[in-house]
């Protein structure tokens, strides 16, 4: 399960609406087939393995991160129905498709076919994996990662506004694989003005990924609207060369189309903002071990009333090192 | 020798300007004899548990922290005679003694002797628990560690000064045992002001460590010396009773006797003093798992110019987790 997981995660940000999903076929200790859902969300990961593995499906074991799906769509049949032709013995899921059109009927159809399923697997990791598809169905809306890179005292910058670098390479270049999760990476203004970051990948191997790059601007927003007047609107800026899709407010991340896993990059205003809309699902803290004392803090007003309202809400998830950095996750509790 | 580091914690706090050392004597297997550095700094470590060994102490092994004292004091003769006269086998010993009144000279009489000697075991953890003595022979000055407790994004209280509690009782709790290893807590006017800390040990079992109280005041020293014309002035004030030394200037902490520890714990504007004059040589960093935004921030100015200064200061030592928060210590690289 936990290589089905790995797999998944190659096709986080290019599959929306449909889940990332991951898929290992086992038959006697030896894995005949492995399957990613593809970019654009088709073909799902059951029917990349089972046609990989071919014959050797029959008696396997195959392991899947989410329930198969049972509804047929336009561009394929459903994967229920797959399994069911290719007579593994047993299927081993982590979670149940939360999808109304699922939801337990893709166990029920191998199950009734004398399939044995053994769900509730690594639930946890997969669930991680699967944020963007999870959010959207519980939450209706994007999962909603923040990052902040800032001193052992929660600046981002000198008084001078110098903030490179606070973080090493290290760092710097798991932000970017970060990038490469989402499927939409979100700066503000300020951040735009002052820095025109690329809101690339540049890592090797996956220079080919293009997250969306959004742009949060009420001023930015009026003026592209006036133009074409959209909720969401394209605007080509400078940088990169790209444009932007313009919004307006935190909670238009909610109308975009194709877009399960947003990764708010800044700055401190943006970062504010998402914290007091409470759409932060997953925080990522990069630190560097240093103090700078007076300068920018990482966040301002996040509309707190007095202090026992921050407790309870955070709770650290996993903790790495990237050279002298660490980086801590924390994770919504809801 | 990790069993004498533990014991010679005990002294921590006390001994000063003696070192805080232990001692532990163990024949044929079997601890013989165990000792630290008693209240006031004699009798020595060595002595304590010489004694409690008596004839057993012959052909044993004695591990002690620090290198055994070749100088004949008035409270008592040299460690490393008592040693010799008591005959073990071996000493084993976790650093040389830098005073120059030792420094070598303790090891020497051992092995004229025909005790064998073994130097450099556990030589940080050695270091750590005799950070004091050894900043104070190194430096001329006391070990300072400076306490922060603050929010994920570096706040100490809500602007409207709102700061009970960021962390949690656990790790007030060991702020407490912090305080039982130091010769003297500081804190600054404003804290003194706004809590009246009572800056006592409130543990079970060591209620009776009665560290120093500090407050680092321009304008209380500026009346205080009127009245008392001294470098330091003790001044009674509000708030538990006892008295407080008055200190004008955070480097007075040089000049003050029977002081090798010093706790500081807060405000921003003492941490702040302390970090710009390049005095703080341990931080112990208590963090909530919370975010906190707009707020009054654990340090000001601390007299960065450029964001290349701040790099290379601090290496993270330990990192623990009280409750749900972690407590990380950095310590100064020199
Ligand atoms: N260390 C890090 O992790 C990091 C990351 C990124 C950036 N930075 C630094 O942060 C600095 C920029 O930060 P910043 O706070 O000045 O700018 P920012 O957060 O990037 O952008 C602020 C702007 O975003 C828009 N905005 C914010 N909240 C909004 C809301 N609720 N609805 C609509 N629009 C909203 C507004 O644009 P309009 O005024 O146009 O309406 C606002 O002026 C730069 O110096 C950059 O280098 C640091
Ligand atoms: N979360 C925590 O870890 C923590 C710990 C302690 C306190 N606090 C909070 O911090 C707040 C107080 O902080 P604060 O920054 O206002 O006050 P502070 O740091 O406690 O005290 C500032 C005062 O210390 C004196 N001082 C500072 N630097 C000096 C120097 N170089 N030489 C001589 N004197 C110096 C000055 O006193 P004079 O003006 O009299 O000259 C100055 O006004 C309180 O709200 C308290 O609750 C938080």
């Amino acid at each position: 399960m936990a290589a089905a997981i790995a797999l998944s995660e190659r096709g986080r940000g290019r599959t929306a609406p449909n889940p990332n999903v991951g898929c290992v076929i086992v038959k006697h200790g030896r894995v005949v087939g492995r399957g990613w859902t593809q970019p654009g969300g088709r073909p799902h990961a059951e029917a990349v393995a089972l046609e990989q593995a071919g014959a050797s499906a029959l008696g396997a074991t195959a392991y899947v991160t989410l329930e198969p799906c049972a509804h047929h769509g336009a561009r394929g049949p459903a994967c229920a129905d797959l399994l069911v032709a290719a007579r593994p013995a047993r299927v081993v899921a982590a979670i149940t498709d939360p999808d109304p059109r699922t939801a337990g009927q893709g166990f029920a159809r191998l199950r009734a076919a004398g399939i044995a399923v053994t769900e509730g697997i690594l639930v946890e990791p997969a669930r991680r994996a699967m944020a963007g598809f999870l959010t959207r169905q519980t939450l209706g809306r994007p999962h909603v990662t923040l990052k902040l890179a800032t001193s052992l005292d929660g600046k981002i910058a000198l008084p001078s506004g110098e903030s490179r670098w606070i973080t090493g390479p290290e760092a710097r270049a798991h932000a970017h694989l970060e990038r490469a999760r989402a499927d939409a990476i979100l700066v503000g203004r300020g951040t735009h003005d002052a820095d025109t970051p690329r809101l690339d990948v540049r890592l090797p191997g996956l220079e080919d990924r293009a997250p969306a790059r959004l742009l949060l601007s009420r001023s930015f927003a009026a003026q592209a609207s006036a133009e074409h007047p959209a909720l969401i609107t394209e605007m080509l800026l400078g940088g990169g060369g790209g444009g932007y899709l313009v919004l307006s407010a935190p909670d238009q991340i909610t109308a975009l189309p194709r877009t399960d896993h947003v990764l708010v990059e800044g700055g401190a205003g943006v970062a504010s903002s998402f914290l007091a809309a409470d759409l932060v699902d997953r925080l990522l803290l990069y630190r560097a071990p240093i103090l700078i004392g007076e300068g920018r803090a990482a966040i301002g007003d996040i509309g707190l009333g007095q202090l026992s309202e921050a407790h309870g809400r955070w709770a650290l998830t996993d903790t790495r090192t990237f050279g002298i950095d660490p980086l801590e996750i924390y994770e919504r509790r809801r």
